[in-house]
Parts: structure tokens; sequence; C-alpha cells
């Protein structure tokens, strides 16, 4: 008999002390006791992984990042073990895992190394016998054997990955937060519930700052068309749907507004405008496993520009070491940073077929005194940089424009 | 050229905090700036695994030995990457290993597995390269890469494995005290430190409750002859060479003398004097993976016999429970038992060749009003089982007895 099979992920505050393992471990077994084959991703437990980062931390500033990963996937193997004795103890079946001992293979980009292969056959056998398998999110081995982690949100590519080679029916994503939302809801009041969204504007707002799924998740969510369902692991409610575009949404122009206050901006100054310039810069920072997001060159008129990009305020260091050296060898004037900025984004797939929603937006801040320093755009999101202690207020001006609201 | 390779072990009150860390990774850098290659097998920090072990216990009194091993061995991966850290920090070049990684390769008895087999290909690899390698004791894993931990003590084990395939030196293995006593010196003040031992006596030591080193890893140092060195991770001082018997030793009647009170008494009543009754019981109890130490039968004179045995403590739940359906096979009548004992013991290579021994120790423990209750001997030990109340009292009279005492 062929059975519905789901992957469910659980993040860490849905398993941030024994009573949560305990309830997690109940609605598991209530999915198997419906006839599921269930697959569950568990993340490290509450702060565990900040925990194990800031005691690295007393010993050296900058640890080796394989021994980093060495250290942190702890977390989420103490989460399996807890959780499958969990399940026992409620009378049902089950066995966890490893990255390693489930076969998700990665490269070997310690802290933010890329699933490049899951090998499911041991998940399926044990399926097989009628077991709940849980697996460890977050890590992975390279083909050495070399422990690896996914990088902030990487249980929900462990997840999504299981979920794809498996042929889930669906990927829950459990959170503390019963869905996906106009705005953060602990900033904008009145922010909705959304009911069901596309991959695509998940993935704008999933990148610009709604913390509930990792980005990339989302990415190779869409690429294999793995249904995703956000929802709360403390409720039953329905949470939001994220699938394949559907016609019903191109109505909607404005999906949601977000806010993201975790990037800083670098400028490489007096830039000579010759080619290969540029390259140079974002060569060098391709190479250091830096993402960058916002880029800015203006028109040169004097022979020299000025570059400016966005990079995440974690990265900033890294980043301002590596363009030390393309500095010189480029001949710019020197580098400036600023991480006094926030980025306000408006979402939506309807944004395609209407034009005139970045002059809305525009016009909305400017009325309320907000000054726009950059801006980026894609085929369904617009943003803008603005000083950092303005950004919860045009989050909240926009939501309002686009009629986001409950009511 | 063919440097001088030291395998060292430190537990986990060498490592309780960050600044112990610190001072075991200077200590280890200053073996290999002398030209040694060092391995170097830790154990978990400080209470870390009764800490785990605590949490599985608020979920379930009885958890799965298998996932009981996928939590606890979180321990003394996260002491590795802190140890390797330090290392870095320091400026030396180190590696850190789970037990998987090197192929500590286990039979399947998850929470007390026997090493079948260490591939130490990744290990040579790396020393060739220069770096200090760094290994998690106490855990490996079976042929299905189940992860599995080698009972209390194991990290011992991992470290006398890899001295033998690795044909060190030495192994060394760090604790908080400095070596091996005549007994144990926070109970008998006027215990003296031993500076060499062989390997039976320090055997039957390890066995008896001499809480230094695991038995099993002494027995398996003893096969392959690597030579021990117990000594303290907070001096430099030269502590106790376990070695083969050298001729000197023989002068000496008795080494030391040890008090355990971690032993628990069951007596089988009524046993039927059929053949294979005793096989049925101890089949039973072997099958069970409980270790037995002291085993009495009485002659029977009535058709019925008492058979009475110490397993260690925290066996004894497991034990009555496999005796209760032995009772109903063999005809038997019940089952008793008594946690309320104290096993002493003399032990000496000495006693080989001289007699009296016995005699001596018995009026010694008579003299004082102590009564014995259980008589056990091999070649070079003789142990007691006496009331709990009356084990310390017990230790300090043998230990004047034998003229063990500093003075």
């Amino acid at each position: 008999m062929l059975k519905k099979l789901i992957v469910q992920k659980y993040g860490g505050t849905s398993v941030g002390n024994i009573e949560k393992i305990i309830n997690v471990a109940k609605r598991i077994i209530s999915y198997k006791n419906k006839g599921h084959d269930v697959v569950v991703v568990v993340s490290a437990l509450g702060d565990t992984t900040d925990d194990l980062i800031s005691l690295a931390s007393k010993i050296t500033r900058t640890p080796s990042e394989r021994e980093l990963d060495m250290l942190i996937s702890t977390g989420e193997q103490v989460s399996v073990a807890l959780l499958a004795m969990a399940v026992h103890k409620l009378g049902s079946e089950a066995i966890s895992f490893t990255g390693a001992q489930v076969g998700i293979i990665t490269d070997s980009s310690h802290t933010k190394a890329r699933i490049i292969d899951v090998n499911a056959r041991r998940i399926r056998q044990e399926l097989g016998k009628g077991k709940i398998v849980i697996v460890a999110g977050f890590q992975g081995v390279n083909i050495d054997q070399e422990i690896t982690t996914l990088g902030r949100g990487g249980s929900d590519m462990t997840a999504v990955a299981l979920a794809k080679v498996l042929e889930a029916e669906v990927c829950e994503i459990y959170t503390d937060v019963d869905g996906v939302y106009t705005a953060d809801p602990r900033i904008v009041k009145d922010a909705k519930k959304l009911d069901r969204i596309s991959y695509e504007e998940m993935l704008e707002l999933a990148s610009l700052g709604a913390q509930v799924l990792q980005a990339r998740s989302v990415e190779v969510a869409s690429k294999f068309s793995v249904p995703l369902h956000v929802r709360s692991s403390f409720s039953k409610r329905r949470g939001t749907f994220i699938t394949k575009e559907v016609s019903a949404m191109e109505e909607v122009l404005v999906s949601g507004v977000t806010l993201n206050k975790d990037e800083a901006k670098v400028t490489v100054c007096d830039v000579p405008d010759r080619p290969g310039a540029a390259a140079r810069i974002f060569g060098t920072i391709a190479k250091g496993d830096i993402n960058i997001d916002m880029i800015i060159q203006n028109i040169s008129r004097t022979g020299y520009t000025d570059v400016s990009f966005t990079v995440m305020a974690n990265d900033l260091t890294k980043t301002l070491r590596l363009m030390k050296d393309v500095v010189k060898n480029i001949g710019a004037k020197g580098v400036i940073f600023d991480k006094d900025i926030a980025k306000v984004s408006v979402v939506g797939i309807g944004m395609r077929s209407h034009s005139g929603i970045a002059a809305k937006m525009f016009k909305s801040l400017a009325s309320k005194n907000i000054n726009i320093e950059m801006i980026s755009t894609s085929e369904i999101k617009i943003s803008c940089i603005v000083r950092k202690g303005k950004g919860e207020k045009a989050m909240k001006v926009l939501h309002q424009t686009f009629g986001l609201g409950r009511k």
C-alpha cells in the first residue's frame, strides 16, 4: 500500500524544552496514526546553536569553520535523539539519524554548505519498517565525511531536500508564528496572514527579511515544485501554503512589505572608470563566499565613479578585509561603510502587469519625510534603503498605502 | 624522519572549562614542539555526559540505548572541536575527528560497545601533514554507521586502541590525580603514590574500583604491551607507569587496597540442584550484557541450593527483571537482593609466591569486628564483601596491616 508521505520540519522554538518536545512527538504520532509516512527534520533546541557559538568565541574570535561545524552540528544531534525518545515513550516507533547517516552530501563550504546529493535509501528502509524517521536538520557531510552545516535556516533546506527526494505530498514548516504575514506582525499590528502565496513572492519575502523561511530552501522548493506549508507548532490551524503561481493570485497587487535591518552598505570610492574594475570587486567578493544584495554604480563623468553595494552585516568585516587589496589593485581611493541602514521592500506578483507601484511607493515614503538612499527592483519587488531609524515607520506607511491591513 | 608518537588522553575534569581547555592545548603543543607526533583523545567537558543523561531521563526512564548513544556522543564532539580551536588560537595546527570519522569500528552493543577495528589511515594522513590530531573519546560506529559508545571510562579504551594501532611510544592518561595510589587518598590519608605497577595489578585495581583507569582498557594495553602513564593534567610531575611485570616488583607483597561501593548482591533462592541450573542463570545474564563479579554457590545437602552473585548496582533492575523468568524456568523459589554491601580487596603480584596473605587479611578484618559475607580470590587479589557502612574502616585497617602507608 502506498502511503502519503509528509515531511515535517520543527524549528528551534518548537523544541525549546522537554514539554515542547513531547508536544511535537504527539503531533508527529497523530499524523502517523492517520496513515501517513512521516519524516521529521529538527533544529537544535532553543538557543543551543548560539550558545555553542558563544562557547567557541570564548576561545577564539576567528574559529576554523571546519571546527565550528564540528561543534554546532551537535545541537541537532541532541534534538533528534531526544525527540526519538519522546516518540518511544508515547508508544510509537521512531529512529533518529544525523545528516551523515542518511547521506546528506554537501559541498565543502563549511558553515554555509550546499546540498549536492541525498541518498535516502536508509530513510526508505526505516519507513518501510513502519518507523517515524527523525533527521537532524542543518547538517551534512562532504565526500570526505567532513561534517558541514548549511547556514542559518539550514534545517528548512534539509526538509525541502528530503521532501523532494522522497516525493513527499507536502513539506510542513512548523514555527512559532502561524503563517506568512503581509508584514512583521510584531511591528505592524494590522498585518494579515496570507492563505497562499507563490514561490516567487515567498522567495522575495524570505530573502528580504521575513524570517519565517530560509530563502534558499524556497528556491529549491520552487525548482522541484515541492509544496510548502508554513504553520504553527502550537496550534492546529491552517497556515500559509506556498505553491506555484495560480491565476487568482494575480489580482493581488502587493502581497507584503518587509523590513531588513541586518545589512550594511559598502562604498568603494573613486574607482577608475576602466573595464574590469567592477569585475575585480565583485569577483573577489564572490570568491569570499559573500552574498551581495544591492549594487549601485553611478555613471561616471570624471573618469572616476563610486561603487556601492550592500552585504549582510555579519559579512562586513570580511568584506572590508577583501576590499583592502582590491582598492590597491584597481587604483581606487578607499572604502567606506555604513551600518545604519534599513531596507524596506514591497513584494507582489501583481507588479508584473501593473505599473505605478514604484511611484506610489516613493510618494508614500516622501509623504512621511523618509529619504531614499538606494533603490533596487526585480519583476515582483521594489526595495529602498533608508536610515535605520526610519525603517519601521517606512514599513507601516507602505503597509497602509497598499491596503494590506485586515480591515 | 620517524617521530616518536605519543597518545594523550584527557578526562572530563581536565577539560572542565575554557581555561582548562586552553591549558590542555598548551601542554599538547609543548609535546609537539619537542618533536613528537601527538594524537589526543578527549572526554566530554566536565559533567556534560551526566547532564545529557539527565535530560533524557526527563523524557523517559528507559531510553532506547541506540538513541542514548546518539545523544551522549555529542559531548565528546563538542570537546574535540573546542580543543582544536584552542590549539589554532595558540598558533599550532590541529584537526578534530569523531569516532566515526577516524574509523573506530565497534560491535553493536549500544552504551557498552567493544572496539573491533580501528582504521587509522585518516589519522596518519593528518599527522603526516604535521597536524596535532584530536579524536573524540568514548565513541565509535558499528558497520552500519550507527553511533555507539564504549561505556563508562570508554575514552581510556579509545586512547589505548589508538596507541596500539599507531604503535605509540606511550599512552598518557591525564586525570585529576597524579597517579595510582595504594588506596583512595580521599579515604586513606596515608596512601602513597606508586611509581610503577604491572598491568595485572592495575587490572585488579581498576576493576575493583580504583577509578583512575577503565579496566577493559588496561586489559587491552596489557594484551598488546602498550605502556601506560597515568598522570595529572595540572602538574608536570611523573605519575604512575603501568607496564609489564618486572622482577623488582615481586618484592612487594601487596600493592594496594581498593573499595567498591557500587555493587549489589543478588541471590536466587532454593535452586534445584540439577545440571544446567547455573548455566541457565548466568547464560541469561550474559545475554543481557551484564557483567557479573563474584559468584557463590554453596554445596547442596538438601537438593536445593542458593546461588549468589554481585553485579554493578546500575545493572540491578535489569538483572532482577531477567531473573524473574529464569526463576520460573528452573523451578527456584525466588530472588532477593542487597544493595547495602561494599567490596574491599587487596592486590599484589607478590601474592603468587607468598601464602598467608588471605589469613592476614581475614584476621585484620576480624580484629575490627568486620564480618565477611562473601570471598573471592584470584592469583593476585583477594576480595571480601562486607556491610557498606564498614567499607572505609576495612580499607583503612588493611592499608595499615600491609604496611602501605608513606611512613
